[in-house]
């Protein structure tokens, strides 16, 4: 066993990615997040499951080089994203889930945390707001309410909770937005993979490039 | 689409998960780990993937139950652990990749971060500690050396790096150690996978069962 530095151990990873992708056709601008999530997961089934809306990669990153506001929900997919690349970029990110008047308001009006927690992004974060869900579906369907009844227009919507109840369908809602989102078609996803399709953006816009 | 709350959600998540390994024989006292991690990751391969030592999860109990250091590395396992649960029974998580003593001492040995702080919890923390590696390969080979050569006698060692470069030659070797493990054999893991099974065992000894 050759024992790497990290970088070389990423350049390597991405190697063997793309060779057993083989010559599948993916859409040159999207290659890079399903790679990213791919080496997150070590899982190929992402290179079926990952949809784009026509240009989200495009937009995320004018968004990113607008100082994106990324807001999470949850800490695990905050703490997993590049603090580094988003300092680069003069972005921000965030997570609301543990914040008093969330949990309050959840409280209060009998929903989750996580559905009080897109509210709360929605008032207070200036645009362009990107909005990462790796694991609430009610948050996705909030988001779904909030840009179809309410005129909400943020930059992205990654949508890619992970699980068995609530999930399919609500990322299925998220496909049907005509609002900028990368979703991942199915059961599965997670904090990680969010976190990962976050990076990859970031990383592009940096031109950190693998 | 009926909106449940989380603790619903999480409920009907299992039993579905139960539905769909049928007959598979499990052996029951590392159930609630294997299907935590299926719970996280929507990936069914971890009934197949994880590797158990003989009593690796009572031992983790006990270890728990006697207030145990849980030590990873990264800080988005870190994240994903429930403080919650640690805090019940007395328990601490930390996460030394970012402490400047190990920056430092990875600066000034030439290794990776991961392999210095793995140095530092090897040092600092009093037993019973509980390695949870969700990441880096040269923490593994690390805590392999550490435990053949030196003694080291961790309460448990959570092996369970993604990836495509040293991760799966680095698990076969924790595998081989006489010192309680569980392992995702194979590519698969991550840091979610490794926060998924430190909480199912949190959840199993504070009698949070599913």
């Amino acid at each position: 066993m050759e024992i790497m530095n990290p970088a070389e151990i990423e350049k390597a990873s991405f190697a063997i990615i793309s060779e057993q992708l083989g010559d599948r056709q993916l859409i040159p601008e999207n290659t890079s997040v399903i790679k990213r999530v791919i080496h997150t997961t070590a899982d190929f089934d992402y290179a079926d499951n990952l949809v784009f809306s026509d240009t989200a990669v495009r937009l995320a990153k004018d968004a990113l080089r607008a100082g994106a506001h990324l807001v999470t929900d949850t800490k695990m997919a905050l703490a997993g994203i590049s603090k580094k690349a988003l300092e680069q970029l003069g972005c921000t990110a965030c997570c609301f889930i543990d914040t008093p008047a969330v949990v309050e308001r959840a409280r209060a009006e009998g929903c989750t945390r996580a559905l009080a927690a897109v509210d709360m992004a929605a008032e207070v974060l200036a645009d362009p707001v990107i909005f990462v869900v790796g694991n609430a579906p009610t948050a996705l369907i909030r988001l779904h309410q909030l840009v179809s009844e309410q005129g909400l227009a943020p930059a992205l919507i990654i949508a890619v909770p992970v699980g068995f109840v609530n999930v399919v369908e609500s990322k299925e809602m998220i496909l049907k937005l005509d609002v900028p989102h990368i979703v991942a078609r199915g059961r599965k996803g997670g904090s990680n993979v969010a976190a990962a399709i976050c990076n990859a953006l970031l990383y592009e816009t940096t031109d950190r490039r693998l």
